[in-house]
């Protein structure tokens, strides 16, 4: 298989089919225009739509129709929305600029900013009821709200946001800085690939490797974006590489090193190909992507 | 029966065996501690707990356990919250005090607020996945998750808040006002009232005319709230009952003047109880509940 080719060609598709799906997850009516365009705004500014993708990529590794994950697909994309619309704020990150566009609250003031990002989030488990039109049990539907709300919430995504907060400026220890990057963003990838396998009706194993899976991608992910941190840097600064002393924020190059970092990397995706390989499933595209995950440039 | 003295019991009954369970519904670890802090700060700060009664009364009135509805009554508190969390914040209403005590940003500043309202809301639709623990069926429990998700969000609550947002300082037309008390207070009313009324297995029509009562006595609780905004000026600034000038928010009373403002408090709790009589369950409770909404100072 020609997989560079073939996997654009995958995600091109798959991030077509679903930013044509988004807009009939969000309400038509009955909500203040100026509160939907806000919301439509920031969840329409594109993106690669990982997350998205990994829950159509696993249910079709178990062979199922990936289109069974639409609305949690949606639903996933609401949830990243929202965190990056409300990371975004002065009180956090205090960012102007998100995707080459104006970040929300510019664009349309704090205030309608923390609403937009309030709306998306309590929307997305709407959402994700649609699963019953597709025939999804009830029973599977709950499973995906839970671990919803399991892995973007405190004990998740939201953890990982304030450990995050709690850490800037200071010096971290190596295991503190995974617990970010575990909660902060491995735990969405790990769900949208967990919601994949329930959808799919994974058994408890096969739940577990493909956590196991997820849980290494993220991690790559976020090391992926420390280094090209440092490159990006480079190319701004013109300083050397590994120069971390212009940022306050720790990272994996500064804890570690390049060459520790890179290796670090390297064995995350192989245990994450080697977790993958004894599922049973075919591995084809989420082998791929894994590979992409740790190609891709910002 | 002695209405006032029997209501004041349930209602304190109701409030302690609520706040003795809420602990048990939130992660106990892998949270950030200052986020889990920052959380039950916010949380445990009081306040009547009415959203949360209102489950019980329903459940009650229909012949049911009213403990049922123990993971819906916590998570409707941890949206509740969240909503006076966030809309406390400087780019909302910018507020210092709440119940006695310094709004959650001023306690643990502003990022961890919304890290700890984003963490309520999230953590609310686990809770009410709860409800399966005690017996509740799946199809059940969806209905209840996608209905606080519905009342709770951008066509719901969240929605009230923006409309109520964008009334700031002009002067509204009595259908906006409407629309605002409606959304931003009375639906997360109906939905206790709904959710009580799904768990007890009520028909269409009964959870038609409970919608209608849950609505009326959402909207009755904000005219009140007008109304004491006044009388609280009065005593504080000495100023005559009816004098709006000291605000730029539109009110009922304003618009109506306060004679007509009683006259149609007086109609929609009338209406609200019309509506119960005719459900066919044991309305003394939701009658008592009405009254007291009404009666009630802060």
């Amino acid at each position: 298989m020609k997989e560079s080719f073939q996997l654009q060609d995958y995600l091109t598709e798959k991030k077509q089919r679903l930013e044509r799906a988004l807009p009939d997850y969000l309400p038509t009516s009955g909500v203040p225009p100026l509160l939907k365009e806000s919301m439509e705004y920031s969840l329409h500014a594109g993106g690669k739509r990982i997350r998205p993708i990994l829950i159509f990529a696993t249910l079709e590794s178990f062979g199922k129709d990936p289109m069974i994950g639409m609305p949690v697909a949606c639903a996933v994309e609401m949830i990243h929305t929202y965190s990056l619309i409300h990371d975004d704020l002065p009180a956090m990150d205090d960012d102007d600029f998100r995707r080459g566009k104006p970040t929300n609250h510019k664009q349309y003031g704090e205030a309608t900013a923390l609403l937009a990002g309030d709306g998306l989030l309590t929307e997305a488990f709407r959402t994700v009821c649609g699963l019953d039109q597709l025939g999804v049990e009830s029973k599977t539907i709950l499973k995906v709200v839970r671990e919803l709300s399991r892995y973007a919430g405190p004990q998740g995504m939201v953890g990982g946001q304030m450990a995050d907060l709690l850490g800037e400026g200071k010096q971290l220890q190596l295991a503190e800085l995974q617990y970010i990057h575990q909660h902060k963003t491995a735990d969405l990838l790990i769900f949208c690939i967990r919601a994949g396998a329930h959808l799919s009706g994974a058994n408890k194993e096969q739940l577990e490797l493909l956590t196991t899976f997820g849980r290494n991608i993220g991690l790559a992910f976020q090391i992926q974006d420390d280094l090209l941190d440092i490159f990006g840097e480079e190319s701004k600064l013109g300083k050397p590489v590994g120069s971390d002393e212009a940022s306050d924020k720790s990272t994996y190059p500064a804890l570690l090193g390049l060459e520790e970092t890179n290796r670090q990397l390297d064995q995350l995706i192989a245990e994450a190909k080697s977790a993958l390989n004894q599922t049973g499933i075919n591995v084809e595209i989420l082998h791929a992507l894994a590979d992409f995950i740790v190609q891709r440039d910002r």
